[in-house]
């Protein structure tokens, strides 16, 4: 390790976008890229979407362990108690959602996330115990799926629902957006969904949330910040491109043209390819089990798709790995479960809240604030000011 | 750089906190902690702030160049314009003030700059060219002394000031905090500790803002998420604890014994110690110039403050360093200056956001996204799901 002539602190070079840095020692999971496999602490995240309710595996990821059955519905009772927002913020919402249609369905939750931390007096983590803190992620996820099927409503004419306590947290989601009870099927589609979504490794906003519980801020603080990266293109991507892509193909006997035109122009196509996953996503995998279990032309036609793009690369480039992520059938089972497409990545968010939250409460642990370096490579200074000319 | 076995991307073990971990090239600036100085792009910032005006360096930062004479006013023209709040925001103001007194100032500024840039339509850096990022970057730093100023009023049960485009960035500061027109030798104090605070190496707030970036996200989002880093007790500090210490030792007699208990304790002295300057931290000894030009009996106790740290220090721990920090001074300028103390952090906040706007631009010119790793210490997995018992 050099040490900078400039500086106290040894410098250290490492790979660009710090890729493979380790900043932390976690308990709450990992993925394993080659093996196609992830986990939450220590149970495959896939065996829990198809075995647990969503509550359930928040219990796991914020208390440590599965819930028996008693502390099962006590938990989600507790956290369905918690869905109906303050008076200030519902009163804040048609102004958030009259702002926000431009910059995107995140942008409101930011603020209205931001508005709820505020409204509830969230205290710096540092300045409070464990105990608080772990109440304040709770309040603050709960309210999640409220606020973005109410921003969404306010956005296209209607009244928000109220959030009911006797349905789970999927099924009141589903509720809360169309003001009907969901049919079971759909909801237990999506709950899937929304638990293989809750963490998945050391993402962008992950790491956010954590860099700025590190300097001791309050959970809400920590969480609009993850929200904000969630809304980044590379990061939360959109989950209804793939739909896009399957629309732009339009019809079977157009697959396979289509397909070997952007494989021999190098294009990207969207809802193929994972930067970690060298064999099949193992959330692509469950999901289309999921859509198969539905049935339709729509499946049938991503089926189809993805056979063809695997066997149009094996055969035009050998050996190269290309399988579909998870936006390939996270957006397929949306549009099944009737989810508008706006909604696919704020869908996303109310999953990976609750991963958030649980990085936050295990950096809230550490006293260390994440504060790397950057390297001067400028004019050398000083270089006397100018006198204004 | 050893293999993970269970992941793609090859391992790099770092110091804790990420301390002294490279992530990028700038050519913003940079901290010379052994030589206590810091510099904005290629020029000493001390100097800057002793020669120039907030908005000359504010264009410094933003387009890599000291203004000329007839570009600086064209520059503080233009962001002058800007000040005004748009009329949903200014409608919103009300209601994040009432909510947001527990959580702090900071609390209500991240809710309302969330707000603007989805009222703006801010959209995706990476969706937009550069010099839309720019101006997304100076309309969303002109309106945080509106919002801070407006917020403090309504929590203060006042009604907010309107800008006015006539005063300099730190004057209008001031004028729009008391409803008055500051004294010029209050603004342009303000002002060079305003200058002094845009930017200062790679802190935790600049360091979220880049990661946000990183994303792809919008201008907004990555502001959002700097204000909430800096809202963090370990970063954004406290320059009212510096006089908080000061009115614990009360007078000059209680000076002596006080800072010895202290320093035989071991106790941390609010005010002193910085963990990259191992002299004096230049931006204390600019403000300390500033508070002596101002007199009085409160700058002539904390110098005596100040020298008897330093002469105790000295005699209990000889060969060990300990300075005033930036607090300590600033806080004492701000309080000379008739800042309420409840403003001394948002008023850093209203200088770092261009700091913050010029890393947002830097990040921008870069597709990488920062995504580091952390490593898996819990039970091993796969452990089969248990039923619910």
């Amino acid at each position: 390790m050099p040490i900078n002539g400039t500086t106290a602190t040894p410098v250290v070079d490492v790979p660009r976008g710090l890729a493979g840095v380790v900043v932390t020692d976690t308990a709450l999971g990992d993925v394993r890229g080659r093996e196609g496999f992830y986990h939450y602490r220590q149970y495959s995240a896939v065996e829990l979407a198809q075995s647990r309710s969503f509550e359930d595996v928040w219990h796991l990821m914020i208390h440590g362990e599965l819930p028996d059955a008693e502390r099962s519905a006590a938990f989600a009772r507790e956290t369905a108690a918690l869905r109906p927002l303050p008076g200030e913020v519902r009163a804040a919402l048609p102004a958030i959602a009259a702002a926000g249609s431009l910059s995107g369905p995140l942008a409101g939750l930011r603020t209205a996330l931001s508005l709820f931390g505020a409204s509830r007096g969230f205290r710096p983590v540092y300045d409070i115990d464990a105990d608080r803190r772990r109440e304040d992620t709770l309040a603050a996820a709960a309210v999640v799926p409220t606020m973005l099927t109410a921003l969404h409503r306010l956005g296209e004419g209607l009244e928000p629902v109220e959030p009911r306590a006797d349905l789970s947290y999927a099924a009141n989601y589903l509720y809360m957006l169309t003001g009907s009870e969901p049919d079971p099927a759909h909801a237990r589609a999506v709950e899937q969904y929304l638990i293989s979504t809750i963490d998945h490794g050391f993402n962008a906003s992950t790491f956010t949330a954590r860099v700025i519980t590190s300097t001791g801020a309050d959970v809400a603080a920590c969480l609009v910040g993850a929200v904000g990266a969630l809304s980044g293109p590379l990061h939360g991507g959109a989950p209804s491109r793939a739909l896009d892509t399957l629309a732009a193909i339009g019809t079977p006997d157009r697959i396979d043209p289509w397909i070997r035109e952007r494989v021999l122009a190098g294009d990207r196509i969207m809802g193929f390819g994972h930067p970690v996953y060298r064999t099949e996503d193992p959330r692509s995998r469950m999901l289309r089990g999921i859509a198969e279990g539905f049935g339709g032309p729509l499946v049938e036609f991503a089926v189809e798709v993805e056979r063809h793009v695997e066997a149009i690369l094996a055969e035009l480039k050998p050996g190269r790995e290309l399988h579909t992520n998870v936006e390939f059938y996270a957006g397929v089972v949306m549009e099944l479960c009737g989810l508008p497409r706006t909604m696919f990545t704020p869908t996303f968010a109310a999953a990976r809240v609750v991963g958030w939250s649980a990085n936050i409460l295990e950096q809230a642990q550490d006293s260390k604030i994440i504060r790397p370096a950057a390297r001067y490579v400028g004019v050398e200074p000083p270089v006397a000011v100018p006198v204004v000319s």
